[in-house]
């Protein structure tokens, strides 16, 4: 391919609200090219790395048997009002109605769409197991989408469903797309970690995500030092904490602290580390049909982790309770014995004794507390978020935060669909039962933005071997001189017969603003065709580390050495 | 690949409303299923069809050096507005609002995106030609989705633009463009024609369909019997007609016609042949700021063609006249002399005499008409039909009809977008001009219904060697002998390792079935593992001409040379 030939927009204007390099770097090389908030398209420099992801994703899929389909974009709403996500989904769901007034969603995920595919086409258990995929277009009205195509409303994403009839093929179908997406993602050039993950929205039990390394990362990942173990900080767990000190045992009394409200300030007052005391944090559940007060308690030391808390108790979200809802609480000496409202105890706190929390009486708070004897019947989970520091379950070593990209999220998802919807199978008794599915995603044109977060420096793109538009640049120093024209052309020729993929630059534009598009827009290899063309030479330059390497006009072995 | 790894769901129902064979054996043949009204889903054997139409599309266009891109599906609606067809474009542009109340609608076809992506990044007439393309999805909200995916409302399209510093570049083009679909559509095996067509609602002068015959098609194409002219009805042509008999001159008079209006009885009245008459038709247009009545004069023999009609008067949309409309002209009487309504006047008649039209007075028709004489400044157009009988004005040979379905259409489209959203470049003398645009669309996904429309039989579809799932179908008659069994997986692995597009049917289901779904799937070849490997055989079944030969188990070099 000739650049003179390809339309490849490159500007020195850095795109306003372009925080992160790949942002950036994308629009500025020609890639991408924003439409309107979250809406972008893809430019022929895009396109290719597009293809090249896709193609990469395909084959490892197609090599484990999975088979691709494409599905409808435009999803009818009753499919969704069936499955009971119709509602729940929020705003993100951009609904509108065609014009016989039939209402419709644009597809933001396609598990309704796909069970009601294989619903009554695929019968009996002797037709399972069966994992559909496409590599289609999705749309999720973001209520603030940014960071270019990292967080999009139209975005391209590889979707697959898998169906059984038993819940250990769907384990072994789970595991074997860990391991087929491991291999993706290393084909790709990415450092990328899997992470135990929490499985929000779509619900199921098992559910990893893979993580891209990058400082930009938007999600905060645990991983422990000494060990494999790495999880989102939503579904992050830890060794429970020792007791920083010994404390004499307490009586059961209660015990009079007027205007004393804060962890901090109970602490002090009462000498005693922030370990022993029950913190209060009081939520307002929203479901489906009601609003609800919810106290959750943690231990004074620790801090509520949000995502855990709400599905500790399985309502659509979760907000801030405002001074209203609060009115009548003894807000500051709130505790869970004798307690009226609902509440749920972190795990850590099971079975401890000689605890302070509050008397749920303004200006007292109970000593001496033994959460064995003095309450019964409370509802126990986990609530906390993982701090650095604290200890990995797998081995103890130390854990501690780093920063990711999700690429990928792979689901145990079971039956909640496939119930809801009514889609069943007959089993060896010939009984009719609903069918275990796995769910597994991609986000495919997000992995452009990760791909060039993990690799760029500060002059532009850095592009993996796998994924570069071209792996080799020629770039003729001054078009206008035949002769640089000339051997140009002859090496573009001689390296596109040995099969690299390589584009040459044959612009009549200055060495230095064509140089600036290779730094740019970062292809692995550029090889200049300039002044020491007299003395017999090219120089072949690698994009990562911008070092040079003189070789002779003609040494085609020593280039292919070069560029591998 | 094997059957049993595979989601190939067959079925021997017929879907209700499929009246084309088309869409009939395409869902009972496991290749899309529908979703709804004009909306389906593609599975695993649809999709690898598209895929390879998709991969043909691209090779010949990479080849002229287009570029692919992926543009947004969502499209702005202010976009539209600027071009001036959001009011415009009728009820098939499906319109709706973000959570932020912005509107957008989804892209029925991206001139608009198009326009605006180029502008501003392609400045100078130095950069010019640039034609870039995209296989994407398309949404038209028909009113009457139908025939399958032949005429959907989410479809495939490939949609290309193409931008010029002058017109006869974009003629080059146009021609490089015309030349390159044909290559396509032959490389798909279609037997099509290139047909003359009315541009319609896009705008521009030139333009080209490519029509793929087949008998259910819905376009009438007319034809030469003689040489390669074809033409859309809507855009043919034909040799002016000569008058059937000769008619002694009449003096220019008024006639009492008293209750005679039709051109049957005014014939007869007069003994005078249909061809001496004008005929009025009167329609309403539909302009942007108003209706307005307009009468068409053509001969007595012939028809109006509306399409024709319509774009003589640049309107958006031409309706019948109501009564109402009508009730103070004196209907059956009108003529183009002295009428004050504004009219318009076949080419036909140009220049012609001793004709016989209404005098627009009741009752009264005047005869002698010659229309240099008696008629100043009208308005002349081509408004007929052209008829099966007629002359063709390449060669005089006779004109006929057939059916074709519309796969591609060509457009020399002008500067109607870049006028309407400023998009310019600038000249050789550093002067802005707009950029000059063609414009070129295939209908990917309806192509699939065009193939088996014009290849198929009355058990199913026969696929073309290039756009076949599979070449080969391997079908194990009795999956449970493990002899069958293991000759059929020796074959498979064997035609495998030659590069053979192969299939195994190694499903434990009847041999009965398995030829069914090989006949009504359609590859182009069967191998039967049944029966004659006793006696040393196999045999192979050629789908199109269901000949059986007999081949030696083993003998590779046979089957090959069969299947080529």
């Amino acid at each position: 391919m000739k650049f003179s030939q390809f339309f490849i927009p490159t500007t020195k204007e850095k795109p306003k609200d372009a925080i992160l390099p790949s942002h950036q770097y994308l629009i500025r090389g020609g890639f991408i090219n924003q439409v309107s908030a979250g809406l972008y398209n893809f430019l022929p420099l895009g396109h290719i790395v597009l293809n090249k992801v896709k193609a990469i994703i395909k084959e490892e899929l197609d090599r484990v048997n999975c088979n691709e389909v494409t599905l409808g974009f435009v999803t009818p709403a009753h499919m969704w009002e069936e499955s009971g996500r119709l509602g729940k989904y929020g705003k993100e769901l951009l609904k509108f109605k065609d014009r016989k007034n039939i209402e419709f969603v644009l597809g933001p995920t396609h598990e309704e769409m796909m069970v009601n595919l294989v619903k009554n086409r695929v019968k009996s258990y002797k037709n399972l197991p069966v994992n559909l995929y496409q590599i289609n277009t999705k749309f999720r009205d973001e209520a603030r989408p940014r960071f270019g195509i990292l967080r999009g409303r139209e975005f391209l994403m590889k979707d697959g469903y898998s169906f059984h009839s038993s819940e250990d093929d769907m384990i072994r179908e789970f595991n074997l797309m860990q391991e087929t997406y491991s291999k993706i993602f290393k084909k790709l050039g990415l450092d990328f970690r899997i992470v135990e993950a929490d499985s929000g929205a779509i619900g199921g039990s098992g559910s990893k995500e893979f993580m891209v390394l990058a400082d930009s990362g938007e999600d905060t990942i645990v991983i422990c030092k000494s060990c494999e173990y790495a999880a989102n900080i939503e579904a992050a767990k830890r060794v429970k904490q020792e007791a920083p000190t010994t404390l004499p045992e307490a009586k059961f009394s209660k015990f009079k602290t007027e205007g004393i409200i804060t962890i901090e300030d109970l602490s002090e007052f009462f000498k005693v580390d922030k370990h022993f005391f029950i913190k209060a944090v009081i939520k307002k559940a929203i479901y489906d049909d009601r609003d609800e007060l919810i106290v959750f308690f943690i231990r004074g030391s620790d801090e509520l982790e949000e995502i855990k808390a709400l599905n500790s108790i399985g309502a659509n979200d979760l907000i801030d309770a405002t001074q209203d809802d609060l009115k009548d609480a003894p807000v500051g000496y709130i505790g869970p014995i004798g307690l009226n409202s609902k509440f749920i105890i972190d795990e850590e706190l099971r079975g401890e004794s000689n605890l302070i929390c509050g008397a749920n009486e303004i200006n007292y708070h109970l000593v001496g507390v033994d959460l064995n004897e003095h309450l019964k019947d409370a509802h126990y989970a986990d609530l906390t978020i993982v701090a650095e520091g604290d200890k990995c379950t797998c081995c103890g070593g130390v854990l501690h935060y780093t920063k990711g990209i999700e690429v990928g999220h792979i689901f145990q998802l079971g039956t909640k669909y496939s119930e809801a919807l009514d889609a069943n199978f007959l089993d060896e008794n010939g009984k009719s039962k609903p069918f275990i599915m796995g769910t597994y995603g991609i986000g495919v044109s997000r992995l452009l933005s990760a791909l060039i977060e993990q690799n760029h420096d500060d002059k532009g793109c850095i592009w993996t071997k796998a994924t570069t538009p071209f792996l080799v640049n020629i770039v003729v120093s001054n078009a206008k001189k035949e002769e640089e024209l000339s051997i140009g052309i002859d090496l573009y020729e001689n390296l596109k017969n040995k099969g690299v993929n390589v584009i040459l630059d044959d612009r009549k534009e200055r060495f230095g603003f064509k140089m600036g598009d290779f730094e740019l827009i970062g292809f692995p290899y550029a090889i200049i065709i300039g002044k020491k063309i007299k003395d017999g030479f090219v120089e072949v330059i690698d994009r990562k580390t911008l070092e040079k390497q003189e070789v002779e006009i003609g040494n085609l072995d020593k280039i292919l050495e070069i560029i591998e």
